[in-house]
Parts: structure tokens; sequence; C-alpha cells
């Protein structure tokens, strides 16, 4: 079939040719926002009297019926026309004649790629900050649950000191909180209008981009025409802003993985959030959360892909710039399915807190307390943490818990301590007794809950 | 060495081992951040008691003439104290005993070297948008000194339109915006205390943590204890800003090398900016923008690194963290070299304004505004672009320009087409007949430079 | 439906569970070698007894009628049976029955589906090595049909010395070979049979793991049962090999994007390998090249994909694991696809030998014969060095070239000169006066093609 | 200082430039290979008559001494010098006049630096091939240690069957042997020499480069001229191999962290190889490892700053090939560091091969010794496995161990089940039956121990 921009050519494209440049198979995923975009520029051609009003309206039904045979699954889409864009604009100038064949006045494919991209990373956007949000209150009310928990709380993976669960569970209700800021911050710069800027000079017709803006509901305008059609810096914090996600993600499933352990036997997942083994018949694993740990590979992927493809290009548009498709919708897809299921699961891990409370004060876990405790003495802290330090090691040795020693045995380590050592020794106390803002203590947490409620509340 | 924390332990450290985890080789940076943050948290537990004003006075002291050992070069860094932190912390005890001693009281290295990391790169922020701001000064400055210059304006490296040189530079101009956008929203998320979390769980001593976020003048306070010793996402989200800013400088570089070489001669280098062959007398290499280029490389790199780092890593501390400082450092003194060095060259290239005028008309590449000038005279556009290919072939058959076409020869194509035509199809016009907003026209160009000023010039 | 591995399970398995876990969807594609490794496990438990000869060969038949089902489309894999290897497995048990629920004795999803990715890159590797040797050959014929064209050599995209077109192609002759050789050698590593191991510890049945190595064409097996199921070093290794392969392959479109621009006009492409512009009527795209290089992106983003994936997992098998296919099969996909497109492309180029040659000897190319001529007088070559860089400085100001200048002139340089030298100083004297091993003269690039057609040729 | 390329020049190089472009303050690390190339050069100069016999024996004695002021720390790198190409060169060029001034005859920075960067990975590759083989010495004698203990493998982090702790190591010992495998086999393709292409071209003077590459060692010679000087494959290639290396180290030190931790407790490591905390008394943490996982970031990251510096460069020798430097030492340094480091504490390790054996019979990790149990029994796998499910799904509601579950029970599940049943069990039984080749009974580790002793031991 003969390319809309043939004019100039003696021979038709190679087979081969069109099947390595087609992006039809995967930029049809954008109709929806090239119908809307084109609708917005029909309105606006017909309202500045570059194309007449009737044939304005006739574009707008065109298209609108169009939307509805992709919607309902009737249109065909053809891998000759290469990209939605040609797709869409054949099948108006089949339905609407010389009035279709007016839509791409003023435009360029090189603009028109841009806004479809941009009107479709807003709206993903915006679904992707509620799915945060909707995740966010479901560790809200993790949170809430467990508030009378004690958990060991890790550096190093290793023991450190008895924390509650809910704190624990509000670390990630920040990280996430971050995400949305991020992702806010970046929506402000996807939401211009590069609409207008045609191949990359603008044009001599007397167009209007700030009511384009305004029909598509726009923020602002990406003005300088070279910039907007060669800029895809949207895209990549996107992309950005999508590989902290992820890795947030696969912090919190590396802990649930471990939880299921064996051998830490903190949490179970029910039956329905696992699958087993072909071979062993006992097995029950955790793949979810083994899959999001595993996606955040594809997330990061994605963003060096577009980093690595628009690195050392001359302005303005390349082709090269087609390839920023495939690394954005994966990431949104992969994304998007990570919350939903990770949200889905959450809420039926059942914990197991007792083991969780039994063993929070293992490991001297309150020694830090003990420290404190000397400082309050007046032992300048590091001379405490040496005390201690020499106490840990005496109880080691002998295999006993700071909380079985005797007055006696402690003053031969300093003779500050006296009775009321024992109100700071058991995890129970070591977090009631913390005081600092933002701390483990059941009064601080509950604080940062009501904190972080309104924040996550008051956006929905 | 007796390490500071070696009460509970009953080995020392093996040498392999202190030399494997040792930081202050490259950590030492951190000092100026290291003191300004100790002296905060010193004048706060004064403040609040937990150690006498006197103490607290002794220890600001010590810290200040440390801080002067070091300005001043006399400072030795001990590998076996193993960090910056430790290495002030024991020099301070030295000097003030005690007093010194209590230093770190309701403080552990993990909230301590996140606040120095903050503090370092909130600094280093502002030092980059800055440049970033310079250098956009720059090149606003150059495209008000080639306000009358037309140069081909390039897609798919074919000439496409012809445009102004300050159009072009202009979009540098707005990509640079954009980072300046970014890094000042990184700004904020940097901008928040960590100090008071201690190891991961807050402390039982009344701390003031929004006193010592007052001194440290930080915006905010990362409020949840466990989140704030794990978290490296501000330092994540400043490498992807610099991995798209390097980008912006990859594709100025890929101009400049373009621009320099025999084919195009759009510009020349003075002899001070580029260097020589060994073997070949005749060479005069654009290193410079080569090795900006290059150095993309490093900074995409450094991004990956981090988050490969923070992939699945269970909360909070872990030493794996440590690795966060190599690609913070290596990239922000990538960035700052690359800015500064292009903004010192920038200015004393030589445009071969002639050169790019002449060129910037050839190609057909006004055949876009026959196209638009067809559309006026009512022909749809998609029509209007047929036509147009098929006088663009005919052209080439004949080795003739557009504006040597006779009516005649025209009228073969359309019949539309009259006298007027010839006052679109030269460079100047095309340019000048631009009318829309963010265009190529100079009127445009100039109303983009005025607003571009407003926004660089206000924020300094 | 009822999981095959669901006896010790109370629940279902959720849907969104089902659907989040799934691989069935993209590891259909396995299909072939998922058959042929379990015909010859099928072989293998008949020939040892653990099963009946009698069953051994219905699994056999059941399995190659479900082939022959899969091959005509009549297949229908379900998304609740996960994977391909349990839908082909039920399906076996409804065509064969008991027989069919023999099949997976000795055998774990583990190590079948570490054998069908083993299976599937050993073929897909074969087929790029073939796909390598076609362009190769293609590039030799072109190397050969440009023997007596020159061209400039750049260092630094600055002309520095004449060269043959040939030797230049013959670059990335050299190129694809190391590919080919660095394919060949992964080619070895792949190939290795982790069949046998089980899930991860091997089995208790008298399986015999050679014979399957032997049926299946491997050339040795993985012998430990833990680390066959936990390794993925064969696709990570091929992965980077991709990658410089799509690196070689996006130098080389570099090239040809900057030959086919305006300014070099090096070659131009048939209309049949570029495309037109939407809105630019005479706009000619070397859009291939520009894909290929942006695919670049892509290539390097799956290999640091399963970088990631496999940082820090603990052994043996995790499902983090099953993200293994998607960055595998798309960078298969995408070097077949840049392969053969370019192989098509490429003899299609009309390379302007002319206005190669013409420039070819600009820029003062000739300057180091002129150093070397030097040299050969007797001249140190460092004062060789600086003596021409004088009268290349001599004639920039002068606006001459080097053989324009006359003996008295360039006695005012060097007294050794004499009239000899007008025989090195043009690009035809200066490339054919060349006689080092691997040097651009005629000689020596016939040299090269004789031995490059020997290694291409020889492996096919 | 005058630049020795500065004949051409009018001014001189800004000090802006100088200190952005120099290499002197990275690349003196090659100083040794300059040298040792530079004498072969020299030496092949004078065989070949192009200089003195006379002169080529100064340059070597200049060389040498040059050397030996280098190893004793009296050489004095200076960055107006650029690298230490240059350095070296007008060090010598003032020891031995117009000898000195002959040395850079028929040779270029280009072939230069990439003869130097072979011969330092060359080098460096020996090492880490000798480094890792020395790791996994250490590792075969714990595997012979530890041929008794019993440990639980695991799947999904979940324990799957047990197997021998000496299975698990020797499965790093393979992954270090397909390490060994690669490195030796981009030895090859470093081992080629590169010297004699000159800047790109070759040359007029008789050299002999097949001299050269004999003096060096060299196994071949990297023939095309072109492609010579614009080739850095095989050092993404060593950074490749350097990848998935430190992934196989990642995943061994998230195994001690694992087992590090209380909850496992399968393993102490002694103090000296663990470090303590600056604020909580009793804390030991397994720093190494989780540096060394830590660490792997900064190897990916140095693959893909290669890459990208690479991506799309045209030929041949660009600017943007001096950053090859930087990823490639600094992963030189963190493999060798982090090997040493870990085969240092890796005999230290104390493994409570009790608590393994204890724990490694639990979580009815024998159930597919049951299931295979059955299918000797006549039953078809699939049908045994489930069976098997239901009986442990059966013990998990009533707390049993299979062990405990007495013949009438285990007939309502399947009455082929006999007396036999119960020398299946346990973990000790369940090794031990293993058959296969590789798999994890005594036996056949025994048989691994040894072809792997004779890889390891055979090469050195």
């Amino acid at each position: 079939m003969k390319k809309p921009w043939a004019g100039r050519f003696s021979e038709d494209t190679s087979s081969i040719v069109e099947s390595f440049t087609e992006s039809v198979s995967f930029d049809h995923r954008l109709w929806r926002y090239d119908i809307e975009g084109s609708i917005a520029h029909a309105k606006m051609l017909g309202k500045q009297g570059i194309i007449s009003k009737d044939d304005s309206k006739k574009i707008v039904r065109g298209l609108q019926d169009i939307a509805k045979e992709i919607e309902t699954g009737k249109f065909k889409f053809r891998q000759d026309l290469e990209d939605i864009h040609m797709n869409i604009e054949a099948a108006l100038i089949k339905k609407a004649g010389d009035a279709g064949a007016k839509l791409h006045t003023a435009r360029s494919r090189n603009d028109q790629v841009a806004l479809d991209l941009r009107l479709y990373l807003r709206a993903e956007s915006e679904e992707i900050i509620s799915l945060i949000k909707r995740f966010q209150r479901t560790l809200l009310d993790s949170s809430i649950k467990y508030l009378d928990s004690l958990t060991p709380g890790y550096t190093h993976l290793q023991r450190a000191q008895p924390v509650l669960l809910s704190h624990h569970l509000l670390a990630y209700v920040e990280m996430f909180e971050r995400d949305v800021e991020r992702f806010s911050f970046s929506f402000k710069q996807i939401n211009r209008l590069p609409l207008g800027s045609c191949a990359l000079a603008g044009t001599t017709l007397p167009i209007d981009r700030a009511y384009v803006a305004k029909l598509l509901g726009f923020d602002g305008i990406a003005q300088n025409s070279i910039d907007a059609v060669s800029d895809r810096d949207f895209a990549i914090a996107f992309l950005s802003n999508a590989a902290l996600l992820i890795m947030h993600l696969s912090r919190l499933s590396e802990e649930l993985i471990l939880w299921s352990s064996e051998e830490f036997r903190f949490m179970e997942l029910p039956d329905s959030f696992t699958t087993g083994s072909s071979i062993m018949p006992q097995k029950k694993n955790p793949d979810v959360a083994e899959l999001i740990r595993g996606k955040t590979g594809r997330v990061y992927g994605n963003l060096l892909n577009l980093l690595t493809v628009m690195k050392g290009l001359p302005l303005s548009y390349n082709r090269d710039l087609q390839e920023d498709k495939f690394p954005v919708f994966d990431t949104v897809d992969t994304i998007k399915s990570c919350l939903t299921v990770i949200n889905e699961m959450f809420p039926a891990i059942r914990f197991d807190t007792k083991r969780m409370q039994a063993t929070s004060g293992d490991a001297y876990s309150t020694a830090t307390d003990l420290a404190e405790y000397l400082v309050k003495k007046g032992v300048p802290f590091r001379k405490a943490h040496e005390i201690t330090g020499k106490i840990v090691l005496y109880c080691l040795k002998r295999k006993k818990r700071l909380e079985d020693l005797g007055l006696k045995e402690l003053h031969t380590f300093s003779d500050v301590i006296s009775n009321d050592i024992y109100s700071c020794l058991t995890a129970e106390k070591s977090v009631r007794n913390k005081i600092s803002l933002g701390s483990t203590s059941p009064l601080e947490v509950k604080k940062q809950i009501r904190r972080l409620q309104k924040k996550v509340g008051s956006k929905h």
C-alpha cells in the first residue's frame, strides 16, 4: 500500500523494512490518547479557521466512531500503515474524505507521538499514585492492627533492638510517601503540551497552542519546538521513579521471603497466595514476593534502556526515539501488577506475633538501653558503650541473658548501676522507654500513624 | 588499635578486614559536614541537659579546632579508625576527654552518616544548580548574539527545515531548565534531618530533633527512625537527575563534534580548547566534547551501581550502604567538571554562520512551507503533502531547487499556485513566516529569550 | 482447576496470584524444547526400567502428538496450568493416562526449565552465529567491490588519514569475527545438561544422565545438582555477547547515518530502505540504522535486568529466576531482526565513491606521510612531527594544500626535503605507500580479505 | 609547557582543558606496561633499521632507568604532559636526546594505549584466575572437612530437601570454575597485539609487527589497523566476566549473612572478621559479606559504563575511549580485594553443623523421598506426589512429622506402603539414598570433589 508520505519516493518500502520499522503492533495501546489529541487538534483548527467548522466537526465525529470501533474490537490495525497515528488517519480519511485529509494540518508525527506518550503517562501516573496510596492504606491498617506487637529490629540482618511491628511497617509507608511525592512531581513535567511544535520548527499556520493545552487539561506548554520533539526527559524521570518504587517493593518482598522461612517463621501466607512444587509435595513457596523482587531487574533494565537510547543523540527527532515505548509500557504494566498483587496479598498475611515478640528481646538487643541507662547515671556514652560491651561478653561466655545478671555481678562492671536497671532490660520496656520523635514507642508510633493517615487519606 | 566498639570483642580486627571495610580513605571528604552535624548535636545535648552546658561547649570548641586542623592539612586520618566519624570522635576525645566521650550520646553512625551525606548533597545540589544556571546564561548570551543566523534544523540527522541558531541553542536552555527543576525538587527530599533516629529505634534520652533540624537549616525531619537509617532514595534520585543532565550534555557534545567535522564545518574551536595528535601533525581534536560524551557512561554506571546496591536489602541499615559514597562522589565531581569546562569553552566557539546560513535552505528544506502554502489555498494537507512530494521528486531528477521552478512547471502539479509562492521558498522566508508559539521565527525566539532570561536570572 | 502440586494445599490459588505468577503466556515459546527434553527423559526412564518400555513409548507418542497440535495451532494453552511444562504434562495425562502421570518421575520443573532454556539458547546461538557470518560475507563482498575506493579515515570524527573503504569495512568484519568467537565459546557453556538434578538434590531413582545428554546432543553435564538448578550464567553470558554485538551494529549504524547526511553525502539508501515524513514532503530518513542504534538500549537493558535479578540470590532455585525469560527472548528477537535487516540493506547502499575519494585527501590528511618522509631522511620522529605541524600551520594561514607548496617553501622548514616528497602527498600515494601488516594499502587489504574469507567461509 | 603535538597550534591549551583532559593522574598505573611495550617497539625499530642499533639501545637503557625511577618513587608525573605515554617519552628525550625523539616513530598513542591496556588486563586476568583458583581450593578444603554434615537445602528460601553441606559448597566451586573458563577465554581475545596500527592506517615504515608480538608474548595480532585502535571489546568482555564473578560472590555473601543471623545460626564468624556498632554494644556484624554483596553494584555499574561509552561511536579512535580506564581499574581492584578477603575469611567460619543437621530433616523435607518410594512401588509419579501432599497436609494439621506416622495411618493414603518406608524418611537416609550423578549422596559428593580437585589443581 502507498505510504501517506510517498510523494517523493519512486520505490515501495521493502517488506523487511516495513516490519522492522512498524510500531503499530505495540503503539496501538496509545489509541485512546491519539484520538483524544486529534479531536482537540481538529477543534482548534476549526476555531482558528484553518479548516472549516464543518470539516472540524466531521473529523471529530469520524474519530469518535473510530474510537468506538477500536473499543469494541472491530478496528483492524494494519502493519503497512506503520503506526497508530497513520492507522487512525487512514481510517479517518476513508470515513471523512477530504475533511479527514485535513487533520494532519500543522502537525507532525514528531509532536503527535510526544503528545500521545505524555497523555498516556499522565493517566498512568495518576493510576500508579492511586495504587501506591491504596497500598499505603493497607499498610496503615496493618500497623494499627499490630500496635502491640514487638518484633526484633535488625541492622546487618542481626537483631539490633526490639521495635514495634507497626513501626517497621510504617517505614514502608514513608518510602511509598516519597514515591508519591516523586510521581506527583514528575507528573508536572509530563503535563506540558508538545503539540504545535510540528516537525521541529513550528508552523506558518495560525494555530492556538494554548487552546489545545486547555482542551486537553495541560498545565503548561513545552514551548521551544525543537526541544519539544526531541525531549524524552519526562519518560526517563518516570522510569527513575518506577525504579525507586520497585526497589522499595523488592526490600519488602525480601523481608516477606525471610519472614516466611522456617528459620524466621514470623509469618505465613495462606495457600491461596503461594504455589507448590512439581516434585516436592510438601513445598509452599512465597512466589509472589520472589517475582516482585525479580521484576526489579526488569524495571532497572528499562530505565537504562531509555537512558542508553538518548545518549549522544543530536537534535531534534531521531527514529531511535521510537524505542521509548517498550520500556515505558513494560514498566507501567510491571509496576501496576506488582502493586495490585501485593496489596491483595498483604492483608492475608498471618503474622506470628508471638514468635516475633518472643525473639525480640533475644541476642542482647536491649544492650543499648543499658548503655543509655549508664549515660543517665552520668557515665560518658563512649565509656557506657564499653562497659555494656564487656557485660555482653561476660554473658556470652556464661550463656546468660542481661536480665539474668544480679546486681552484684553488674557492680563488677560499674557501680552506678542500681535496682532500677531492671526496668529497662526487657524488650517491652526497651520499646516503651523510647521518647524521641519518630522512635519505636507506642506513643510515637500512634502519632506517626495519625500523621501518615492525614497524608495518605487527604489526597483521595 | 582498640576499636571504640570493641567492648564485647575478644580478638582484634584482622588487618585485611580492616583495610577492606575502612571508608576514611574516601569518606574523609565529608569532614566538614560531619563536624557541622556534630556541633549541632552537641548544642542540642547541652540545651536538653543530656550533657552539661560546659561539656557541650568543650565539644563544640574541640570540633572547631579539628575543623581548622583538617582545613590546614594538619589532621592525620587513620585507617584503623575506620571512617570519618570515628576519626573525628577519637581526635575529639583526645582533645576534650570525657566531654568528647559524650558526643556520641543518642546517636549512631547509622543516622550520622545519613546526616553527613544529606548535608553534602544539599550543598552540592545547590552548587550544581548554580553551575547549570551559569551555563544557561552563557547559552542565552549566545542565542542573543546569533539571533540573525539561520542554520539547518535536522530530524534523523537529515536537513529538515531551516531554523534560527538561537532557537536551536534555546532548546538546550529548556533542557537545562528542567534539570534545574528536578534538582530543586530532589533538594527538598534531601533536606530532611535523619539524626535522632539513632541505630534504628530512636532513644530513651530526651533529644530535640526539631531543634537540630533548625540549627542545620533542614526543611523537615525524616521521622520514622527505621526508615531514616535505611533510606538512600535521596541519593538515587540525585543520581537520576545527574544522569538526565549528562545525557543533555552528551547531546550537545555530539553536536559540537559533528559541527566541528570537516563535513559540517559549522564551527571551529580555538586551539586552546582542543588537543593534537602524537602522530598526525595536522590534527586538532574536539577532545573536551568527546570526553563529556564519554563521561555519560560513568554517570549512568553510578546510577545503576546504587540501584543495584539497594535491591532486595532488608531493613534497616546494612553495611552495603557504605557503597553509596563512591557513586555519589564520582558523579558530583564529574558533573561539576563537565559543566565548568563546557561553560568556559562555549563562548570561545567560532560559529561559521555563513556556512550554516548557506546550507540552511538546501535539501528542499522549505518543502513544508510549500505544503502549508497549498493548505492556505484550500488543498487538504494530506494532498498538499503528496503534491509537494512529487514536486521534490521532479526537482531531484532535474537537480533543480524549489525556487528555480517556474510558475508553469508548478502548475503541472497544482493550479492553485500563484506568484506569491516565491515568498515562502527561501530559508529566510521560511523562518520569518513561522507564527506559532515556540516556533523558530525571530519574533517568537525573542519572546522565548525574554521568558527564559526571567527564569534563569530570577533565581540568582 | 486443581494444580498438579495441590495435594498439601487446602485453598485454591487466588486468581490474581494465578495471573501474576503464570508464565505460559510467554514461555509457550519453549514448547519445542520442552517436548524434545521430555521425550529424551521418557526414553531414559524406559531404558532404565524406572517406568515400563510400554509406558515410555506411550509418553513419546503422546508428546509427538502434542507437538503436532501445537505446530498446527490446535493446542490450547491454559493460564491456570501456569507454565509450558504443566500445560504439556496435563495434555499428556489426558492422552496417555497413567503413563503420562509417570513422565515427571525423577524430574522437577527446576531442572526442566533450565534444560528448556539451554536447548533454546543453543539453537538460537547457532542461528545468530550463522546470521553474523552471513553479514560478514556481505561485508566481504562489499570490501572486494570497493577495493579501489579511497575514503577519509577519521579519528575524533576529524579527517585523519586516507584509507581504503574496503579497509574500513573489514574493520567491522573483524569485530563480528570476535562476536562469532564469543558466541561459539558461550555455546560451550550453554551446551551442558542440567536435567537429572531434580529439585536440587538429585534422586533416589536409577536415572542415567549421560544417556539423556547423548540423546539431546549435549557436550557435557552440569554435574552438581544444586548448582545446575541455580545457574543462569549461560544466559547472562549470552546477553553480554549480544550487548557487544549490538554495540558493533550501533557503531556501523552511526556511520551509515552520518554518511547519509547532506554534509557527508558518502552514500545514499534506495527509497525502499528509508521512510518519509508525515509533514515534510522532501524527507527520506535512514530509519533502519536509527532503530538499530536505538535498540542498543534494549539489549543493554536486558543484560542489566538479568544481572540485577541474580544479585544476592541465595541457592538454589528461587522464583525470581522466572524473570530470565523475558530478557533472553527479547534479546534473541532483537538481535536476529537487526542482523537480518542490515544484511538486506547493506548491499543496496549506493556509496558515492567519487565524493569519498575527493575528500579523502583534504584536511592535510597526508601530513603523517610527510612526517614519515622526514623520518626516512633521518629526522627524529618527534622533530619531524613538529616540522610538519609548522608546515600545516603555514598552509592553513595561506589556505594552501600540502601538495601546492614549492620546494623552496618546504626548504624553509627542513632542508632534507627534496623532489621525491611529491610522491607521498596525495591520498592515493599515502594509501599505496603503506606497508605494515594490517595497514590500509591495497596489497595488505587484499591479504586481509583472503584471511577473513577463510575464517568466515570455513565455518559454514 | 609546549605540547609534543603543538607544531600546528598557535595558542596554548587552556589550563581548564588541560586538567579536564589529562589522564596521567589515573593512567600512571600503566607505567610498567607502557615501558615494556616501548622497549619492544624500540628493539624492533633497531632490528628493522628504522632507527640505528645504537639509538635503539639508548632508548631501551633510558626506559629501564625510568622504570627504576618510577619504582622507587623518584619519577615526577606532570599533568601538563597529559598522560603516561607523554610523561615517559618526555623523560626519555631528556635522558637520551635525539634517540629518545625517535621512539614514537611508526606509533601513535592510539595503538600505544590499546597495547598498554591489553598488557595490563592480561596480567590482571592471570592474577584474578589465580585468586579464583585459590578460593576454589579453600572451598574444596571445606567441602572435605564437612563431608559428614547435613544441612537443609533450600528452594524459594524454604527448606526443600536435606543435602550435604559439602555439596552446597561445591556448587560454588562449579560457579567459580565457569568463571575461570570465561576469564581464560577472554584472555585469548585480550592477548593480541594492536601496536603497529599507528593512528589508524598503518605506516609507510618497514615495521615488523610479528616480532613485537613475539617479544611481548602475544598469541596473535589485531590485524586490521582501523579496528585495532577502535576496539575495546576485550575490556568489556573482561568487565562482563567480572560482573558474573561478583554475582556469584554476592550469592555466597547473602548466604553467609543469612547463616550468621540469629534465626539461622548456621555459622559464626570470629571477632576478627566482623565489626561492631558505634551505639549498640552487643552487635557483631558480618560486614565483609555485606560489603562484597554491596560492591556488586560497583562492578555492574562499571560494565554499563563502558558499554554506554562505546554505544554509537563512529570509527576509529575517539577520545571517549579514555573513559575505559576508570571502570577497568576499579573493577580489577574490587574483584581482587573481594576474592582476597573472602578467601581469608572463609576458613575462619565456624559452622554449627549440629544445628544444620538438626534442622535438615524438618519441614517435611523428605516428602520427595516418600513420593519416590511410592514410585518404586508402582504408583505413577503425579499420583505419588498427590498422595504425599495429602499426607503432609494430614501431618501439618496434627503437628506430626512424617516419621511419626504409623503404618496404619499411612495405609489410609496408600496401601502400597510397607515397613520399609521408614528407611527413607530421615534426613540421613534421604541423603544417603540418592544415587544420581551429581546428587547429594556422600558417594557422589566425593566423586565431585575428586573431579574438581583435578580441575582446580591441574592448572597450577
